[in-house]
């Protein structure tokens, strides 16, 4: 009987992306501009938040915006007539971005005229999680209707995340979803979480989140 | 309002893809190895049908095997028990091989020593079809659980395919299957197709089969 050499093709993939993203994180240091990956399910609300968060660093920040989620009903047209930069990828039915995908999109801006870009991932919380996309920092919702047991699901997502903002908290009143328990999981994973309840829809904790991100912003591009 | 750029990442991937894919089958041209490649979707039965493909080819070429579906129950070990040197590439979810994966698998054989080498794709109908592997030419199985309709829900499968192979053919007294539609709808699509009736439970078919590629092999390799 022949021996079976085993390889590990996926590690090699990790490992090649690993690189490229460490690589346009060094180009994102010496341009100044902050690139946050945000991540979620379909429908959590990723453009809503964009929207929202624009609407509060704009005056502060130059930012743009590289959208991938193809089944996000808002898309980059929204996110352009806010008179912010806006990048469609078209990743058609790819279930993640990659570093390479991220790199194509950052190409299309002039990263020294850009403090903050924010990346729209594609909705999924799974693969997402397993690829560095450059980013100094990601980012993930999630919206209440989806339940208070998603960290037990997706630890990975959960794990790494620097920010958890739980949306549409105006549900909470019509769901059992309970937020100790979503935070007590979440905590468990991911001790240095920052965890933020916003609504998209009534604005609701949307200046706390915002503050959050502006602090990172500005420590990194100063 | 800005503007929003669009960028096709997923033409780059696939042109990207597409280079190296011819790379590897000049590379083969090189070394007379015929490379063959095996889609399905999960349960259809590659893994039998290559044991099978061996036992009626073993004496007359060298034969080797990169197994890439994680699904499958029968995988390396039990090709490798048949003499034949078998590579496992561990793809860890990822639902199909491109070129980059399928280099990594055929970089652990001493080309000149195979005249013919199968790759077993991960198990899925979607997205294997949209990557050139590198192989001379793609087979498919369709076994007779999966239905007559296929052709019309997996066009791009049925047309990127030389042969397909009607396996479980067994089944038929125990099923609405009609050959005859399936065969009308796969002509439709891929008038060149040649289509094989097989069981590899009894072995049925197997041997015109195995005649089809033996010829197309020793083309290649003479």
């Amino acid at each position: 009987m022949d021996e079976v050499r085993l390889i590990e093709v996926k590690e090699d993939i990790l490992a090649d992306n690993q690189d490229l993203a460490a690589k346009l994180r060094a180009q994102l240091r010496s341009s100044r501009t902050y690139l946050l990956n945000l991540m979620s399910s379909p429908g959590s609300g990723k453009t809503s938040l964009i929207m929202r968060t624009i609407e509060h660093l704009q005056g502060r920040y130059r930012i743009g915006v590289i959208e991938a989620d193809i089944d996000s009903t808002v898309d980059a047209e929204k996110v352009a007539a806010m008179g912010v930069k806006a990048v469609q990828l078209r990743t058609g039915g790819f279930c993640h971005l990659d570093a390479t995908m991220v790199a194509s999109g950052l190409a299309a801006f002039d990263l020294s005229a850009f403090d903050l870009i924010i990346i729209e991932n594609v909705g999924n919380l799974v693969c997402p999680a397993e690829f560095d996309t450059g980013a100094i920092h990601n980012a993930m919702i999630l919206s209440v209707p989806e339940g208070d047991d998603k960290p037990l699901k997706y630890p990975l997502m959960f794990s790494v995340s620097q920010a958890l903002l739980v949306n549409k908290t105006d549900y909470l009143g019509l769901s059992d979803f309970d937020m100790a328990t979503l935070k007590e999981h979440t905590k468990r994973l991911n001790p240095g979480m920052a965890i933020f309840e916003v609504s998209c829809k009534t604005g609701d904790g949307i200046e706390a989140w915002s503050e959050w991100l502006a602090a990172r912003v500005a420590a990194f591009i100063r």
